[in-house]
């Protein structure tokens, strides 16, 4: 098998790759399990600290075509598109996002249409795509009203998705993830960027802002659970996916206030004292818009899979990336 | 106010222009009424027939983003964005399809955006956009499921207007409307030409193919009602549309049947007997996916209007294009 994973460079897309070079092979899009040959891992910065030969790291500019078209060629069995740019910024910088977060999708399909190999292909969606009256849970006929321009454009590549396959273009699988809890790292742009800094930074001593009220609920989903999904989107066939091509992920519905019960749970109280609630408009009306609970009765019916326990998710973290 | 309507040539675009001659003002996006002073009437083939000093026929490639820097300029006051390739053309031409329907839609929002002129604007959608597993009758807020590249193109230029409103790029308002029936002139290649096709014919003494089955369930509104629908939609407020910019318009359900029994009670047995039963899977297929009904309680909230009867509708025809 040979794989493009894009956005390899950032926290999912490393944790991808790691993961399908232990699993070895994958199954390709006639249902035959494959060894894997090669990894392209692409991003526009440099992927490192991966030592394996079956890995080729490639930098550029994924909505420039001529890059796509080296990227993308009669070889690639598989494309896990990871490759994004983040809420807040996609909202600060509007041409930089419909450029990353959907320009270049668009520009990746019609390369693989006009190639003619119809390869298999894993991409994350968002919460972010529901907004507007939302019932408690979120049933998987709910209409999509974004909120925000990166929900639009996450929404138009499920929509281009879902043709491209019907089509038979490509064999495509889009997972609408939930906000992915707990990241390692620095805080980034994204309007989620806090649901982990108020376990993480906590965690590393530190003091950590929570923007949002203490009720406000998330839909979330652990690093290892989005990798195990991810590679579970893969290896399902074509003909299982009865529904369409665009999955409500399960995941675990929690508040603000029981995720700081849990991080005082597992670490102690003095930990979870260094978050200070300081609210944040602009991040409150996104976080707010996005649906806490979701019905993912399709998603659950294909064998996907959510965390069950928070303080399992906060002892994952630690575990893995904890000293000592 | 300084007007511009794509797809000028086709028949709703003439009718549209017409109508706008005939009322001689519109409501500006600050609320104020103003004279109509030009209408730019844009198409691929030139508009005829109309001869009044305020249109200015104008012929061109709407997806030439040269000509959309001449069309639209920092006067343009109001669009109106019909241009559009039919469903059974957009499946059978996936390019021409994502050139007419999306990128040229992209491109007109991308002018206006780089203008900052923020002028209103309406368009058409199409119940192409529902599809899969659908209730009898289709709730506001309904997933979208396109089942067909006309469909998904029009979802995607929902979702882009909805943003680019939201941001105030634009005032938009995308007019979801159901088949527009009885059409004038011969059958094209929408899926749904039949549903003119089933009436005018026979009524011009000729013969026509129903490619679908009798008890297939219709959403319709008469080209009268759709173009009072699309200057209603103008003239609304910005402050009215408080459930978002893509609005589901009401219609007339009935089913193909019924539509036959409205013609032999309207124009005789005799008439409606030269309709010919010929399944077409291609055209059921694609008819087939669509709603029959909608609830479309956000757009009665906002006071647009369905026809209450079909044999109005048929009567309507008849006068209007029927010689004697």
């Amino acid at each position: 098998m040979n794989i493009l994973v894009t956005g390899a460079a950032g926290f999912l897309g490393r944790r991808l790759i790691e993961a399908l070079l232990l699993r070895g092979s994958l199954t390709d899009r006639t249902g035959q399990s494959r060894p894997i040959e090669q990894i392209v891992a692409f991003d526009m910065v440099e992927l490192t600290g991966i030592n394996d030969p079956r890995v080729k790291v490639v930098c550029g500019d994924i909505a420039n075509a001529h890059v796509l078209e080296r990227l993308i060629d009669a070889n690639t069995d598989s494309i896990f598109h990871l490759a994004a740019v983040v809420s807040s910024q996609a909202e600060a910088d509007f041409e930089l996002g419909m450029r990353i977060n959907f320009s270049a999708t668009q520009h990746m399909l019609e390369r693989v249409r006009q190639l003619g190999t119809c390869p298999k292909w894993v991409m994350t969606s968002s919460v972010a795509v529901f907004g507007g009256q939302l019932p408690e849970q979120v049933p998987d006929n709910q209409v999509w009203a974004p909120q925000s321009s990166y929900g639009t454009q996450k929404a138009m590549n499920d929509l281009l998705l879902a043709d491209y396959s019907r089509r038979a273009f490509v064999d495509g699988r889009s997972l609408r993830m939930p906000t992915i809890v707990v990241r390692p790292g620095k805080p980034n742009l994204a309007a989620s960027s806090f649901a982990s800094g108020i376990i993480r930074e906590p965690l590393n001593g530190q003091t950590s802002v929570c923007p949002v009220p203490l009720d406000t609920r998330l839909w979330l989903m652990s690093p290892a659970q989005a990798i195990r999904n991810l590679i579970h989107g893969h290896e399902l066939g074509s003909e299982q996916l009865t529904e369409g091509r665009v999955i409500n992920m399960p995941g675990l519905s929690i508040t603000v206030e029981r995720m700081i019960d849990a991080l005082r749970q597992t670490a102690g109280a003095q930990v979870a004292e260094r978050i200070r609630l300081e609210p944040n408009q602009a991040i409150e009306r996104i976080v707010g818009s996005w649906p806490g609970a979701f019905c993912a009765a399709y998603s659950r019916d294909l064998g996907f899979t959510a965390d069950e326990r928070f303080t399992d998710v906060i002892e994952q973290f630690i575990h893995e990336y904890q000293p000592g």
